[in-house]
Order: C-alpha cells, then sequence, then structure tokens
C-alpha cells in the first residue's frame, strides 16, 4: 500500500472522530495543534455546548481567511455503509467516510497547504486567518455567527474568505460559489370555519379556500433572477388540514412555505407580494414570517480573481461562479463586508450514506489553495 | 309534580340506561316486554357485539316499519352537563338526558302509539313491524344493515317504514326526511418527487401540483339538485403533504374527499369526472373510493302522504320533505324497495352537551304515529 499524502492522513485523522452536531470530538485541537506549530494564534471560543476556533497568523491586513465546519450529519443506518462511517479508507482512489467530502477533506486540505505557503513564504503579506465551527449542519445559532459577532464588536477585519464547502459539481474547482440566495419561511394559516360535511352551507372549508391562492403562489414569477443569481424560487413545503375524520370540514389550514430569493428581491417586498395575493383571494390568514438568512454576492474582484487564477494555474480549468444551492456559513461572514467564495471538492455523495471523495482531487484541492495564497498574500 | 306522561315515562326508563354504542344495555328487552304485551313476536338478532330486535303483530302485508337505534353517542365529559345524561329529568317542560332527541324519546313515542293504535284497532290491516339496532351511530356495520339482509334472505317485505331520527327543525313535524343523499369518500394521493426546497428544479412539488385541480375540484358544479335533493356537494376534509421538515420538497399529498350526492348523479359518474379533472391537469394519482351510501328517494305516495295527513290531522302543520343532512339507517332498508320517511322531534341539540327535547313534542309525536297508523292500517 502506497503511503498517504499529507492531506489524506490529516482527513483521516479528523474522520476517524465521531463529530456529528454539535460535537467537535477533538478535530479542532488536532487542527489548532498543527496551526499552532507554524506560527498561529489560537482562539478557542465556545457558546452552548458548540466548539469554535479562532486562530490567525500576522497582526496586518489584508486578512484572508478560511472558513469551515468540523461538525458532520448523522450517518444514517450505519450497517448500510460498505464501510464504517468513521473509519476511514482510501479505496480505489475515494477516500471513504463521514465528512470526506463535506467538508473534513477540506480542512486538510487547508491545514496542508497553508503549513506549505508558509515554509515557502514565512513572512507572507497581511495575515492568515481560520474560522472553524461545530454548528454548521445543526441549527447554526452558536457557531460562525456568533464568532462573527464576536469579531464584529472588537473591530477585527476579514477582507477575504474561503468556505470550504464542497462547492465543485463534476471536476475540482469547475464551480465556486460566489453567492448564495436568501431563504424566508413562514408558517400560513389560512381560516374557514369548522362543520360537518353534509352541511356545507354552513361550513367554509379552509381547503377550498386556499387552493386557488396556492396554485397562484406556485405560479408566480417572483423576479428572473439576475447575472448572478437564478429567478426567486418559491415552495410549499407542508400542508396539513383536517383531524383524519371523513365527515368533517376542518377550520384551518397550515401551510410551511420557502422562498429562496435573490438579490433581485427583497424579504419585505416578498411579504408584502404574498399578502397581497392572498387580500386578492378574500382569505382571512394569519402569517409568522422567519428570515432564515440574506442572500449575499461577492461580485468579481480581488479574491474571485485570485481564485480563479489558482484554480486556472493548478488544473488548467476556468472556474463558473455560482450562486445556486442551500445555505452555508458564508451568509454569516458576508455581513461583515467580506468578500466570500465557497470552493471545495465535489459534492456528489455529501449527507448520503457511503460518502467519498476523490483522494487526488483532495491533493488538488490542497494545491489550489495554497495557490490562491501565493496569488493573494505574496 | 305532575305525572308524566306513558310516552315521558318511558323515554325516562330507556335513557336511565347507558346504552353508548355498541351497547344496548337492556332497551331492547324493554321495548320487547311492551310489543309482546299487544301481541308481537319477537326475534332477537345478534351480529357480533350488536344486539337487534325484529317485531313483527300480523302476517299480512302491507307491513308498516318502525325503525330505529337504541344507542346513544358518548356524553362527553359528563361535568359539563347541567344535569347527568343517564338520569332524566324534566325541567321547565324539556325532557333532559343523553339520547332524549336522538332517539329514544321517538322509540317511546312508538311504543306508546302502537299500543293505542292496538287498543283501538286490534284487528288492523296488514302488519306492524319494529327494526331496532344498537349500532347506528357506530361503525353500523352489524345492525340494520344486517337485520335487512335476514329478511331479503327469507323473502320478508316490508312496505313502509317510518324511522324515528330528529327530522324536524322548529316545530314538531316542520319537516320529514323522504330520502338522503349518496355518501361517496375517496383518498387521493397525488404523486410529486421529493427533493430539497434549494434545487427545485430537480423536484417535483406535490402541493403545487394539486392546489389548481383542487381549486378545480372546490369549484365544480356537479349538478344541479332536482325537485328532491338539493346539488350535490363536494367537499376536502383532510390534506396532508410534507414531514415538518421546511427545507424538503415532499413526495407525496394526500387528501380525503367526499361527496354528498344526488340522485342527479351516480357514484359512477362522479368517479370518473374526478379522474377526468385529474387527468386534464396531468396529475399522477391514486384514488381508493369507498361508497358509503347510495342516495335514496321516497316519493310522494302512500306513505308519504299517510305521514303528511297524520302530521295536519294532529298539528294542523304542512310538513316539508327535505332530503339534506346526514345518512342514516333509512339507506339500508331503501334498499328492499321500501318506501322510506324519517320522522321524529327537533334535531337542535342531539349530539351535544345537555341533549334534550320537548315533553309536549313526545306527546305529540306519540299521536302522530298513531294517526299514521290510522291512515295506512285501518
Ligand atoms: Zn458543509
Ligand atoms: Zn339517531
Amino acid at each position: 500500500m502506497t503511503e498517504l499524502s499529507p492531506t489524506l492522513t490529516l482527513a483521516c485523522d479528523l474522520i476517524a472522530r465521531n463529530s456529528t452536531t454539535p460535537d467537535d470530538a477533538g478535530c479542532q485541537q488536532l487542527m489548532g495543534e498543527r496551526l499552532s506549530a507554524c506560527g498561529f494564534k489560537l482562539e478557542s471560543m465556545r457558546f452552548g455546548e458548540v466548539d469554535n476556533l479562532w486562530a490567525r497568523r500576522g497582526t496586518e491586513g489584508p486578512v484572508l481567511c478560511f472558513a469551515g465546519h468540523t461538525d458532520v450529519v448523522p450517518t444514517g443506518p450505519i450497517e448500510r455503509w460498505d464501510n464504517p462511517p468513521f473509519s476511514p479508507v482510501v479505496r480505489d482512489g475515494m477516500l471513504h467516510g463521514r465528512g470526506a467530502a463535506d467538508m473534513k477533506g477540506s480542512l486538510a486540505a487547508m491545514i496542508v497547504a497553508v503549513e506549505r505557503f508558509i515554509a515557502d513564504a514565512p513572512d507572507h503579506k497581511g495575515s492568515i486567518a481560520f474560522l472553524i465551527t461545530s454548528d454548521e449542519e445543526g441549527p447554526a445559532t452558536e457557531g460562525t455567527v456568533k464568532v462573527v459577532e464576536t469579531l464584529v464588536e472588537r473591530g477585527e477585519k476579514v477582507d477575504w474568505c474561503i468556505v470550504g464547502e464542497p462547492s465543485s459539481t463534476e471536476l475540482v474547482g469547475d464551480v465556486v460559489k460566489n453567492g448564495r440566495r436568501g431563504s424566508l419561511n413562514a408558517r400560513l394559516t389560512i381560516k374557514g370555519k369548522q362543520g360537518h360535511v353534509a352541511y356545507p352551507h354552513l361550513a367554509r372549508n379552509p381547503i377550498h379556500l386556499a387552493a386557488p391562492a396556492l396554485a397562484a403562489l406556485a405560479a408566480e414569477n417572483w423576479d428572473a433572477g439576475n447575472a448572478f443569481f437564478p429567478p426567486t424560487s418559491f415552495q410549499v413545503s407542508n400542508i396539513n388540514a383536517g383531524t383524519g375524520a371523513t365527515n368533517v370540514v376542518p377550520g384551518e389550514l397550515v401551510a410551511l412555505i420557502n422562498f429562496r430569493f435573490s438579490t433581485e428581491s427583497t424579504a419585505e417586498g416578498l411579504q408584502q407580494r404574498v399578502r397581497d395575493l392572498l387580500d386578492q383571494h378574500g382569505l382571512d390568514y394569519e402569517l409568522d414570517w422567519t428570515l432564515s438568512g440574506l442572500p449575499f454576492l461577492t461580485e468579481p474582484g480581488a479574491l474571485l480573481d485570485g481564485v480563479s487564477a489558482a484554480i486556472r494555474k493548478v488544473t488548467g480549468r476556468e472556474t463558473q461562479p455560482s450562486t445556486t444551492g442551500g445555505t452555508s456559513d458564508g451568509r454569516f461572514i458576508a455581513t461583515m463586508g467580506t468578500q466570500v467564495v465557497e470552493l471545495g471538492p465535489i459534492n456528489a455523495t455529501i449527507h448520503q450514506l457511503n460518502e467519498h471523495v476523490s483522494a487526488n482531487d483532495l491533493d488538488t484541492l490542497t494545491e489550489i489553495y495554497q495557490a490562491t495564497m501565493e496569488q493573494l498574500l505574496t
């Protein structure tokens, strides 16, 4: 058996720790030791039951921050894994284990890339930082958002941030995320009047009242998106009405709705349009809104140029900026005015049974991260 | 305290027996003793855990049958009754107790009316019968439907049937039911494709797919009814989709639907129209149908004329035939080709806390039942 590369060796050490959200299981200590050894100043920030690590090398700007999470999603039925999820193995060129792609592979690549860069350029420009949480896959309330609050309070500035989320689709580096849509949730209650199905004139059926309005909401064009964002999308994730009894007209209907919205729309604007449409249908309703995240966008500039140049240099590929997909902790970091890009391995198997990632890709990713530092800090 | 009338005395004896479905609690034995004493031949028919009584006086036709149920619906919270539900009392002219209106009052009125009629006309024409069950308020699978099967098997014919269900609305006898709508249920499953709300193009949201079709079903005019029936009505009683997770597009939607249908529509016709409409919307769906009851109608004829004349004679009122409201055991009896009419006291408090009925109305009802026998059997 060939010896594993430094990145794969570290990735295996991290995967072997069962750090299901919100447990860090010692991953941050392992990373901290490596960073400390090459001149980083460490700060553990524990909020609630969540371990977070802030580490920085240098006191000057600009600050390039690597960000990510040590926590992983639950394994699901362990007996359905071909290989135990916390016993990492490289087989047929693939590293197998929970977190291999999301995102312990990226964390290992970041550490090794930084070690190599500092060995080559100990007197680099600016500062390098790490912002690591163990609460990304969970409620995400005691992790990155709290570290960012702390940095803002003390006026610590981050210019550029690379989040190690698995952004690639077919080939490593083919896609980077330079923004994310906003996410807006609501609980919609449509009120009717309970009654007996045999006396429909004495009842008002909220299912019948809701159907045309839901059809209109589902058919609405909220915006056309723009050069950076796909159009805003609307989805009803849950709908419930009725007691189970087949002879009762229910008194109300509850629907959970979600918007993933582009920078062409605002949360306030979408809320108003939903209310207008429900009013047009003459409905008696309540809306309880939760704004899960504002959209953010990193327009072409130093970070996106640096990352693109590094990918081109290492792989020969022109990367594709994209803002599709789910939310990430990038939304919290972007609130500091930081340019944020997500760059990591192929995301095909994340959150699934038998999660795996190409071993070569992690070594390539290490080179890309190192080349990005060379672009931005030398 | 004035002495209670024979009808009220018997009604109290019946109400004092806690005959919550399917328990008969001795009601049929009490009724049977009274009927036996005036020449009825009794047959107890027990099916499953349900007591049924078939009693007949005479061997000739025509057969006039009184039908009803001794079982009552549950009391609900007993502490919320002003008077204990199984301790009947007459207060301010009202008989209070569970079953006072639905339908122990009617049963008592039938027995007393028959006793008086036979005393006056011991050699009446044809036959008088009673078909009594203790399974009307429950699943209704071991009661009237089984007795009817038995009668059909042995070729025993029933020409006319008066069901004692509380048909009156404002004044006793103001309304009789001369039919009931059919009831047709279905479980409708609309299939989509599960996915993540952030990737709507990879999912097919069954809530979005269903909404326009449900709106169309709710807006459809199924028929206009006719001289005897209100228009067929459609109601969705339950709708469910989603796992509770706000970021998942569900894989399917389930709706429970119900038709109350007139004789202008058939079950098969409604089923076909639902399928056609769902097909027009391009849906992938499953429908699981349950026919709870066919519509029945007793057109003007000997029974309806006799009942109307009796009501006119006793109260001076012109009764109003109606087919509105829920189903009753009349639907099973009508399958024998029997003319069926429902005639009983005011239904304002049935199935509620503090169920009660006018004491005078029960005495009036006794007279109406007796006058009906005089119309039809002398
Ligand atoms: Zn992740
Ligand atoms: Zn009843």
